[in-house]
């Protein structure tokens, strides 16, 4: 029961994205393409790079060409970038992105408070910029929020979810991130979701993206590897987080969920030794701790020395044998 | 998969004990009775209230007689204390504890540095106190400390475990908890350890005890429901920790795993609501924030309200279809 049995499990950080856009200042371009050269060598099929929204809206990742200009194309890893809008696209696309990883909610609440849209309006405007990443030959993967509950709505019914997953595959998105913006996803309901969505669209490849907040990052994702599940996103350090949810801890953290899917037995293809390195470079760039735990617990067989005084108290405990023989 | 169809799962509180114990000043005798008095109130099948260890060695359990003496006993609630030694256990009678749990490590390093004993004369010191304790009907359950990994001396191979859990048997203990003491554990080795151990011992009550130091303390807790196991430790607040693991956060948080098992539709009799409240009256108690998630996101329907303007965003969303019509 639960044994990876070396199965490959792939691994997509988005730290640098969905990270950064939440920390409260800006972290310089050199640092950023530093930091992105450093986790292309860990062994990530993808990495989110960057954002294509306006530098305005989102001036933390304001130097989004640059960075892409920038970064080392390590061959096997999918550099993405989120984009917004077709304008977005446009920028992209100069910019050799791999991959498209467009948004919107499954929770019309939600969809409204964070991208100023009704889902109709998201919906249509994904299909622009569908079609033009479909005449540039860039694969689209859809990010879905919400998909396990709304912070102002409550429950969101699975049908919504498979509606919304269907349509866009009928738009011609190759993949669809099932996203637990808020940390409301528990055990059941994510086998239960990723069972029902990977059955009904075969076709798609889905990706799995849990938050912390209510500490079940760990345990959703393992629900989500057993209903079929290959494709995850996490945080180095489990940076980001959703302004909607205040108090919430954020994403789920890589090195914690690498670190655990290793253990038991699964092929990640990435280095954990490596991501505890990553992420203290991550924490000098923004300034604070980071809640990920191996980072600061180390490995499970990380040895600890015996406490001070050891060998007496043995000696002595041996000695006492003797005493009563 | 995974659903908890209403089953019952126990949980026993250890942070009156393993949790306080661990804080740096001394919570007085009133606020602890207070404390235990609450969560009485709440649906635990248990609380560790105490510890009748020496005074000198853990100054802030000193008041242990006091605590015993003063609390209410809720009816089906079982009220048991850390008996360390014969003379711990003549305090815990004259206090009619109602349960002893006695400690020692799997590991014989950690047995030294954490008991200064080695094992088998801490297995000899276990038989004392367990006569004493048979002779007096009351039960007795060995909590087995380094099941899944020792921080000194590394793995620690299954059949130590199995080995010393049949010495338990033999000197008449009716329960065990399988301790992973300093966060070692992980979901497909948990899986093997409590299926062999419950298998072995039957009639043995086997209880699980987890920490959170590499986040893996819930999927670990799911990990030993799947393999039968019905009873578990936890800490409010995720309070407690282990010396000999510095930078690691403690016991796996009580109200995290309760919110969590009956998302899963597990039947704890806990309420969460009821240890939220708790939570903060612990917190103002040892006077520093608590790891635990649940107290600080609140449960997963959580409502928040939309941002600031909400209603203006919609209208001017709704207005643009009108516009292009």
């Amino acid at each position: 029961m639960f044994e990876g049995n070396s199965a490959k499990i792939r691994i997509n950080e988005v730290a640098t994205r969905d990270g950064l856009q939440n920390e409260s200042f800006f972290v310089e371009t050199d640092d950023k393409v530093a930091l992105v050269d450093k986790l292309s060598g860990l062994g990530y099929a993808k990495i989110e790079v960057t954002s294509f929204t306006s530098p305005t809206a989102i001036p933390a990742l304001k130097d989004a060409e640059a960075v892409m200009h920038r970064i080392r194309r390590e061959p096997g890893v999918v550099y993405t970038a989120l984009i917004p809008n077709v304008r977005g696209g446009e920028r992209a696309l100069e910019c050799r992105v791999d991959e498209f990883n467009l948004v919107m909610s499954a929770s019309e609440t939600h969809n409204l408070a964070n991208l100023r849209m009704t889902r109709p309006q998201s919906l249509r405007q994904l299909g622009d910029v569908v079609a033009q990443a479909r005449s540039a030959n860039v694969p689209v993967n859809i990010s879905l929020s919400c998909v396990f509950g709304c912070p102002m709505e409550g429950e969101v019914p699975q049908d919504t979810v498979l509606e919304l997953v269907g349509k866009f595959a009928d738009l011609g998105a190759t993949g669809v991130t099932l996203c637990d913006t808020t940390g409301m996803a528990y055990p059941t309901q994510v086998y239960s979701i990723c069972d029902n969505v990977a059955k009904a669209f075969p076709g798609i490849n889905i990706t799995g993206h849990f938050h912390n907040t209510r500490g079940m990052g760990l345990v959703n994702t393992v629900a989500a590897v057993q209903a079929g599940i290959t494709q995850f996103d996490m945080s180095l350090g489990g940076i980001g987080g959703c302004p909607y949810a205040p108090g919430a801890s954020g994403n789920v953290s890589t090195e914690d969920v690498v670190h655990m899917l290793q253990c038991m037995g699964y092929n990640t293809g990435v280095s954990v030794p490596g991501l505890i390195e990553a992420a203290h470079l991550l924490a000098e760039l923004v300034g604070h701790e980071l809640p990920a735990q191996v980072s600061r617990a180390g490995e499970r067989l990380t040895r600890h020395s015996p406490p001070a005084g050891f060998n007496e108290i043995r000696e002595r405990a041996l000695a006492r044998d003797i005493t009563t023989k």
